[in-house]
C-alpha cells in the first residue's frame, strides 16, 4: 500500500463529519470553524520510538499513548478536545502494524469525540507527532500562571505506576501480574478531560504530570512567582508502588513521569465548592498541600519537619 | 542547555505578541482567538531527515524549508499564515545547529509575520513536523475540489529546479554554479501567500506542487471528478532545466517534485479578471491548460498529438 493508499484506507474515516469541521482529510489543509463564544487551544506532543515507547509496543497502544497524552493537554486548560492531526513517520508500511495503529486511534478519537483532520505521513524513523485542538470558553482557560498564596494545591487520581513501569523495563523486579498492572497506566494513561472541564472557574492553575509531579508543580510555581508546599502523608501513590518501594514510593512518586494525572490550584473561596463538585462527579482527588509565597518546593513529613527538594523528573538532553 | 533552556533561549522569542494570541509558548497549550468572520486552516508537513532534507545541510535551510512548506499550504488554500507549533525531535544538542535552526525559523516567520505558539522537544532522529494555521474569510477557501471542465489550468513560477537539485545530489552532472542556482530553489521555496490571497473568489480550485504538477494537478481533477489537458509548449520550465535536459525537460518538470508553486484553475468567467489582477501585482503565472470531462492528464504537443500520462511524482513507500 503506498502513501495515499494508507491515508485513504485507514485514516481518512477517523475523519468525522461536524457542522464545525468546514473540510476535513484530503485537501492542502483542514478548515474549521471556531464558535464565537470559544478560544482554540493548540498543543502538540510528540512520541519517539526507543524515549517514550519501544518499538516492540502493540501499534495499539502506541496510537492510543500518542492520543491520551495530547488529550490530557487539552484536559488541562479545561478545553474539550476536538480535532487532531498527525505526522507520523513510519520505517515501513506494514499493514498489520498499520491496523493496530488504527484501532488504537480510533478507539480514543471516538471515546473523545475528536476527529482526525489531517496530518503527513513519510518514510523515516518511527515518530508520531500529534497536534490536538480543542474549544474552551472565551477567557475561562486554564493556566500555569494563576497560583497564589493560601491557594490549595490538589491531584487526581494516584501517581507513580507509570513510571515505575519504566524503571520495570530495566530492573525487572516486579511480579508479572504487578508489571501488567502498571504497564497498563503507563501504555493507557487517562485524560482527565471531564476533571479539566470541572475546574473551569474554580481552579486558578492546571497542569498535567508528563514530567513528575515536584517538575510540574514547579512549573506552575514558577509561571506563577510561588512556592509549593506539600504534605507528604496526602500525596496518593500508587498502591503497587507503595508495596514496592515503600519508604522509597514517596519521593520516587514525586519525580515519576506519565501519569498524565492534573494537578491543579485553587483559592479558599473556591476549595468547598469544587470539592462537592468534583466528589458529586465520582472523580477522585486529593488535596495534597499549598501555595505559599517564595520559590520551589518543600515536603513536610509526618512528624512536621521541612526540607526542600530540587524538582527532579524527565528532561531530554 | 536542556529541553526547557533550549525552548526559552532558541523559542520563546518567535513567540509574538498579537491580540488573537490569548496564550503562547510556556502552558500546556497556546490559545488562540479566531475572528468571527473567519474560518482557519489547519495543515501539517514533516520534514525528516535523509528523506526531504541530508544531514549535513545547513540547519538554517533546514528550518527555513520546514517553514516555507507548510506556509505553501496556506497559500493553496487562500489563507493568510499566522501560527506555527514544531515538534523537533533532535539526536543531541548542539548549540551551533540550534542557533541556524534558530535563525532559519526567524526569517521566515517574521517576513510572513507568522508567531510560534508552541510545540515539542524530545531527543531522537532528526525529524522537524510543523502545524500551520492560518485566517481566510468565511467559506472562502479555496479547495482541490471545485474544478470544472472549461476551466483554465494555471501555475505560478517555473517549474523543475528544486527537483532538478535533489537529482544532481545522486548524479552530480551539474557545473557548480548552475547547482547553485537549482539547489537554492530546493533549499528555499518561495511560498505563493500573496498568490493564493489574489486567487479568492476567482479560482474554481487550486494546489501548491509539492509531488510534482501531474501528480498534484491530479489530485485536483480526482477531488473534482475532472480531467486535465495540459499544453504542453506552454508550461513554464526552469531555464537550467531545459538547458540540461532539452527535449526530456518536459517530462521532467512534470513529474518533479519540490517546486512549491501553485497550480489552480479558473472558469471563463473570471480569467480576464484574474490575469489582470496578477499581471497589475506582478505576479507571475502561465496558462497550461484545460480542464475537461473524464479523468487523468493528457499532454496537447506542438504537432497537436495527444497522449496520456500516467501521473508520477514522490510517493513515500
Amino acid at each position: 500500500m503506498n502513501e495515499f493508499g494508507i491515508i485513504n484506507h485507514y485514516f481518512k474515516q477517523l475523519c468525522q463529519q461536524h457542522t464545525l469541521l468546514k473540510l476535513g482529510i484530503g485537501d492542502d489543509a483542514a478548515v474549521i470553524e471556531v464558535p464565537v463564544d470559544n478560544h482554540l487551544a493548540i498543543s502538540t506532543d510528540a512520541l519517539v520510538s526507543g524515549v517514550h515507547f519501544l518499538p516492540d509496543w502493540d501499534a495499539f497502544d502506541i496510537a492510543y499513548k500518542a492520543m491520551a497524552v495530547n488529550i490530557s493537554d487539552m484536559a488541562a486548560m479545561g478545553a474539550i478536545p476536538k480535532w487532531v492531526s498527525i505526522a507520523l513517520c513510519l520505517p515501513k508500511p506494514d499493514t498489520a502494524w498499520l491496523e493496530r495503529f488504527y484501532l488504537g486511534l480510533k478507539t480514543l478519537l471516538e471515546r473523545f469525540n475528536v476527529s482526525l483532520i489531517g496530518g503527513d505521513l513519510t518514510k523515516g524513523p518511527l515518530t508520531i507527532s500529534v497536534t490536538i485542538q480543542g474549544l474552551v470558553p472565551k477567557n475561562q482557560f486554564l493556566t500555569r500562571h494563576g497560583a497564589l498564596p493560601g491557594d490549595s494545591v490538589y491531584v487526581t487520581g494516584f501517581l507513580g505506576a507509570a513510571g515505575f513501569a519504566v524503571n520495570n523495563l530495566v530492573d525487572n523486579r516486579l511480579a508479572a501480574e504487578d508489571f501488567e498492572q502498571v504497564v497498563d497506566k503507563l501504555k493507557h494513561p487517562e485524560p482527565r478531560v471531564e476533571h479539566g472541564q470541572a475546574l473551569l472557574n474554580l481552579a486558578s492553575a492546571a497542569i498535567d504530570i508528563s514530567d513528575g509531579l515536584a517538575q510540574d508543580l514547579n512549573h506552575i510555581c514558577t509561571a506563577s512567582g510561588v512556592a509549593a508546599r506539600l504534605d507528604k502523608s496526602a500525596l496518593p501513590i500508587d498502591a503497587l508502588v507503595c508495596a514496592y518501594l515503600k519508604e522509597d514510593a514517596f519521593d520516587f512518586a514525586l519525580g515519576s513521569g506519565d501519569d498524565y494525572e492534573l494537578c491543579f490550584t485553587v483559592s479558599e473561596d473556591n476549595c468547598l465548592v469544587l470539592e462537592k463538585k468534583l466528589s458529586s462527579l465520582g472523580f477522585n482527588y486529593h488535596k495534597i498541600g499549598e501555595i505559599e509565597e517564595g520559590e520551589g518546593i518543600r515536603i513536610i513529613d509526618e512528624e512536621g519537619n521541612s526540607r526542600s527538594i530540587m524538582p527532579k523528573g524527565y528532561q531530554h538532553f
